[in-house]
């Protein structure tokens, strides 16, 4: 089923109100300006669109969604169809929020900040303040709590029409490594590879699954820089390898792909044993993790899966985490499967649900070839997984020819 | 003299040095992480790139620049040359952070929250209790200023390499506009417009200055919603206006103009009285405006002269600002030249300065016909302004034939 964006914003909707009432929650309010310069995540959720002045969002457990806005935005709100009460202002939002407050008693204010999750950390400090202004000699903000299970739950639990929308920014991912399959060879520089695949994103009008400069990153041989880099001249060579990351947006839902290839030396038939060990334990590694992931296991448990296959593999444990969540975002907040590093703190404690969809994904460096790195996506179903992607199990060659 | 991005950034961070002194502030730290999902615009000035990890910026008033940043981003933040010291951490970026802070042992740290400027909130809530949590046990927290005005004079005093920026991503929507006057003929749709004006921006590779949904905003006689309204299917008829608000990124920055159609009836030469006398009242009223626009002047005082103006000639005042700052966002933050309503509150107090470009614009109904609706571009210079649209100075005239 592929629903139109206001159907499927007004479905996560529905099933923020169910994930209030679970999480006993009576309010979820969120509190935004100018969306358009500081973004607000939780708005892709229950929105869609941006905002210019301050503007609060609140969805009560009990199902009430009222939405305070500029008058300049009113009027797409309204065309939502998501929100019963839609108040567009004139000159202040303060008196409307307070009178919405007041009509809605709660007990329990879920606002947007999280130190651990940035998908449901939408808050600046300067709207915090200002919210307490507004909210000045009113009990509100005592009942303040984090909204980070909220946003965690909404963003993560994708519904089957989301589901579908990453499954077709997949399979257009996928054509587009075929595409490469071919047109690259030998003596290409990153930058020819990158401008390839950039011109056919454009061509088919796809969006960037994250910034242009770095999607996709090419990694051609052992002396390009690994990491968030941006496609540079240095040539594919015989013998070297050929790591592509590209990621697409689709209808406003990411796909994140790696995927490897290796440049034969003339008269070799296939890549040689030390190429081959590295495909099979990064491949390995992958299918460690995957095997360890289902509702209710701890993120970090699922990274330590693969990084002890990789370790056990005699390879450099990688520096980075195992997967993230994908969706409206490469990157999509909360539960990372990531070691226990100050810099995952409380996001890799926390557990898989069914409905998240995660990358899979590491490398390891191969001596005087370049690196071996594979990333799948997968959705998490009641008692495991299904591969979104169709996982890449060979090495993929190319050939001077 | 048209810089590449890596010397525009340069010269604006040593425009922040400059302006870290003349403010008298020791430190600027800005603190983001993961900016693909949560904006923090101060990069856009200082970076340019988004970051991935949590990560520190720091620019001293004597001109040292310190990044740390996850290891991933750090090969592309060296490349920039802005930075003499460029930190990739592994783990995390706390005693990073420390050791610099001692390195420099600031008395005052600004950090950037605002209640009044989205362009200097880029902080969020969950950032700002992680960086007290990192800070905890050392002086620093209690030296935290408003980075407010520090941002507010590196954004809005524009080095005359952003000004050639803006002045060709103006001249691109002025050819736009041209070719509207071809292409238009009574009973096409909003959308039909809207479709012709984002297949060129796309065939040109422009970037949109807002959002895609809104941009252009199409308003055709008196039926259309007026305000931040995607275009839909009223049809353009004789006798009415036509209106178009359009903007589009260049390089990293943008223009903002509104541009007015009269689509004249069989046998009409010329606009009736009404619709002439509403246009000579909005262009009165933003050369008004632009007459008060000054160095120092507030900006509540310029939107007044124009809004007296307005008034005196019969019409409703309109619901908004007369102008915003223009830049690398279309609603480039700071000043506002707008009433003191709550919603203005703070900003339109602010000085108009040296090098800010501003929008100027407002609306007036004509019952029947449809909007009036113009909005010029202009640069503050020592002691007045420059036009860096060519303002419309005449109604656009559409004919049947």
């Amino acid at each position: 089923m592929f629903l139109n964006d206001a159907k499927l914003i007004r479905q996560k909707i529905a099933q923020a109100t169910q994930i209030l009432q679970e999480l006993n929650i009576d309010l979820w309010l969120t509190f935004a300006r100018e969306t358009s310069m500081v973004s607000e995540p939780a708005l892709d959720l229950i929105l869609g669109q941006s905002v210019t002045w301050h503007s609060a969002f609140l969805l009560t457990s009990t199902g009430r969604h009222i939405a305070i806005v500029g008058h300049f935005d009113a009027e797409n709100i309204r065309d939502l169809g998501a929100y019963e009460q839609v108040i567009g202002y004139h000159k202040g939002l303060s008196k409307h929020l307070r009178t919405a407050l007041d009509s809605i008693q709660p007990k329990s204010i879920a606002i947007n900040f999280s130190e651990r999750d940035v998908a449901a950390d939408g808050l600046t400090f300067g709207n915090y303040l200002t919210l307490l202004k507004i909210l000045e000699g009113t009990p509100y903000p005592e009942s303040f709590v984090s909204a980070e299970a909220i946003i965690a739950a909404v963003r993560g639990r994708k519904i089957s029409a989301e589901v579908e929308r990453i499954r077709r920014a997949i399979t257009a991912t996928e054509a587009l490594f075929a595409e490469i399959d071919a047109y690259v060879r030998p003596g290409m520089t990153q930058r020819q590879i990158a401008n390839f695949l950039q011109g056919r994103i454009e061509e088919e009008d796809y969006d960037y699954a994250w910034e242009k400069s770095v999607d996709p990153i090419v990694t051609c041989g052992p002396h390009s820089n690994v990491g968030h880099a941006t496609p540079g001249d240095i040539e594919l060579e015989k013998g070297h390898t050929l790591h592509i990351d590209l990621g697409v947006k689709i209808a406003g839902y990411c796909s994140d792909l790696q995927r490897m290839w290796y440049v034969l030396e003339d008269g070799e038939l296939e890549a040689p044993p030390e190429v081959q060990h590295a495909f099979s334990a990064v491949l390995g590694a992958i299918q460690e993790g995957e095997a360890a992931l289902r509702p209710g296991v701890a993120g970090w448990q699922v990274d330590a899966a693969a990084r002890g296959f990789i370790i056990d593999a005699g390879y450099p444990e990688y520096m980075h985490a195992l997967g993230h969540l994908l969706g409206r975002a490469a990157h999509d907040g909360a539960t990372v499967l990531a070691p226990q590093w100050e810099r995952y703190d409380g996001i890799c404690q926390l557990a898989v649900e069914e409905g998240n969809v995660f990358t899979l994904e590491l490398h390891v460096p191969i001596p005087e070839r370049g690196i071996m790195s594979l990333e799948e996506d997968v959705l998490v179903t009641k008692d495991g997984t299904v591969y979104l992607s169709n996982p890449q199990r060979e090495i993929r060659y190319i050939s001077a020819g």
